[in-house]
């Protein structure tokens, strides 16, 4: 099988957005060992973009398209689908529902516009969208299958993963059955992966290994394909066995969940809650944690302490103290995280204290930072030296936090059980 | 003038890199008034490289190439444009000796493989590559101008900025100028944009205009053309009065910087600070403003009070007040607002209470908002509805902090000033 994706929307050929999701579902299908063998991006120009929809048909069994199936008439995507194809647009009840709820929600009706986006090609299978108002669809032709997604990656990634990636399981794969495993790991290059694991990588077959870099974090998936589900299983946890040997210091969970997630998960099991000291950091912690549903249970709150006097009239830390050791420095952090533990009445204080940048502060250069993790019995001061822009440096910082604590958690299940 | 961009490599088809490169050419090509068509990923498959090759020449006027252009047997982009122009390969000198420079340098011999990068096409302009190996270069022939450009954005950025756009402003404008203004605006959805200005974007010619969607904010970006720089400042002018006649009410500024940006402006143009109790947003307003460099002069702290205790224990909101009107009320807000202020000893006190959901809360649905902003003669309780996920509505509820701080800020400057 061999695919086309096509991006649709002029906004992508002024340059104002980047076309992201043409990497992202190419990834996708290739774990599902589809051939993608080009991206085209068109703009909202209806003959243009039926004369690129009419060439991609000849070439390719499976077209993807994404964006354009917005409300305003410069949405053509179904449009001209549905002229190439000759399929009839007709209104989704379904979706109708869904979008006059989406503007009951906010207290308003529904204007003439977005009722064209409950339109969809007659005989497709819908998609729905859970993040937004276009549903996506799949229309089969003879020769042909049709898939249309939502351009916004935070509505389409979702529908990809949710809907359209298990549908395309289904379609392609009738015995074979295909398995998943995450492995997650922290503070390690993309190139050092690389690096370990490059024999893998060059010489995989079943199962594919296949590396995800994000923001320090680095996800490895492992899919193994084939009939048997007891040998599938096998051969993952060989895999798994065979990777970990060589990178599992960097190991910190297997699934879905990331580190924030995973923080969440083991202070609710330990019942404990934490609270948060952050200058450096300025609220991303208390942020990263709270973005989580049910936060309120392991997070009461925490103080963003940016300037001196914050630190020292809100959480209390000497002025002798940020005097003689600044206020990036290992003694401030410590202080800071046991403080806010008491303030905020918590089992655990964290705190986060450094140089964002661009420039030095108290003759440190930007990247040394300073983090400390508070319990009743003992606190401990973790010191890092990252690069990168502001935004990275904290991000990173975050994500330590979230490790190291991990790490503690992780050892006093140990201790307790 | 009408062009299209080609995107050379199967690691892009794998989904192993984002194409970063054509929305990067198309903005820049945008700004010299060239239109681009078609965004084009293909893969190191010779065959499939000249269809693509032969069928984009019939629609554009000028080619312009991304990778391809490296040593190995699977770089195909010269070759491919050799043979379909029929111009032939030869060695660049100049190119050959930065070559053989480059590998001195390191102390190494080039290796035969690498010597292929000295090939160009017979009568082409060459670029030289500051931060790489593989020259760039431009071929006229009858129809088609084919401009070939190394893949890494590293290597193509700077010789886009260096070389190939003053190339292409000396072939194509002796005299005209090129002016663009961006206008932001704030709580208006896109389908509104598309109905109030629906005319003007079907009519537009000098200025162009066009409308781009991020996050709840609105850019429009109007651009014009001339000889003359007066008549066109005249003409964007005239065209953002009629935009503001419009939608004036969710304008919120002009240029480059975007919601927090304008507010860290004014509070330091006014020599006022801020500071925040997050109950709903958990940190993310702290974590914007801190997010800007400079942030401390305007920013000295929060608190994240995301429990009832930590709004009584720490921003002293009365017990009494929590149990008769709950925390998610503007009674609440206004007087966490009130308190944070006196506690950071600032100028302004802002505060965010209410249901991010999933579930709803105190008999709240998710989108029940609370904000107050608070300064030493007045405090302004603010009420939203908001719908969408967990992170929408707490991302969407700092915005609306922002924007009505500005206005606030806007109105005290216009008194005082």
């Amino acid at each position: 099988m061999n695919a086309e994706i096509i991006a649709v929307g002029s906004e992508l050929l002024l340059g104002q957005i980047e076309n992201s999701n043409a990497a992202y579902l190419s990834k996708e299908l290739t774990t599902l060992g589809i051939n993608v063998y080009h991206h085209i991006t068109v703009g909202d120009n209806p003959d243009r973009l039926q004369a690129a929809v009419e060439s991609a048909a000849e070439r390719a069994d499976l077209l993807i398209f994404t964006g354009g199936l917005g409300p305003t008439k410069d949405d053509l995507t179904k449009e001209t689908v549905a002229k190439v194809t000759g399929a009839p647009l007709i209104y989704d009840d379904e979706t109708e529902q869904r979008i006059l709820a989406y503007y009951a929600k906010r207290g308003q009706t529904m204007t003439v516009n977005n009722r064209k986006q409950a339109l969809i090609l007659e005989g497709a299978d819908v998609f729905p969208n859970d993040h937004g108002m276009a549903c996506g669809m799949s229309l089969k032709t003879d020769k042909t299958q049709w898939i249309m997604l939502p351009g916004p990656p935070k509505e389409l990634q979702p529908m990809v993963e949710d809907y359209l990636m298990p549908y395309l399981r289904r379609e392609l794969y009738t015995n074979e059955k295909i398995e998943s495993k995450i492995l997650r790991f922290f503070d390690i290059g993309e190139s050092k992966i690389a690096e370990e694991l490059d024999d893998l990588i060059e010489n995989q077959t079943n199962p594919t290994i296949a590396p995800l870099a994000s923001e320090g974090e680095i996800k490895i998936r492992l899919t193994v394909k084939g009939d048997d589900p007891a040998e599938n299983g096998r051969l993952l946890e060989e895999m798994k066995t065979e990777v970990l040997s060589r990178i599992g210091k960097y190991f910190y969970g297997e699934g879905e969940k990331d580190l924030r997630e995973l923080v969440n998960d083991r202070l609710r099991a330990s019942n404990q809650t934490i609270a948060s000291a952050e200058s450096l950091t300025g609220g991303l912690f208390a942020e990263t944690l709270t973005s989580l549903s049910g936060a309120s249970d392991v997070f009461p709150g925490g103080v963003v302490c940016y300037s001196n006097a914050v630190k020292e009239n809100v959480l209390s830390v000497p002025r002798k103290l940020l005097d003689e050791h600044g206020a990036v420095s290992g003694a401030c952090a410590a202080r800071l995280a046991e403080n806010v533990r008491k303030l905020m009445d918590v089992d655990i204080g964290i705190s986060f204290t450094g140089v964002a940048g661009p420039d030095p502060l108290e003759g440190h250069e930007p990247g040394v930072v300073f983090m400390a993790i508070s319990q009743i019995d003992d606190t401990t001061v973790i010191p890092l030296n990252l690069a990168g822009s502001r935004r990275n440096i904290s991000g990173r910082t975050v994500k330590y936090g979230c490790f190291h604590l991990l790490k503690i958690l992780e050892k006093q299940r140990e201790k307790d059980g």
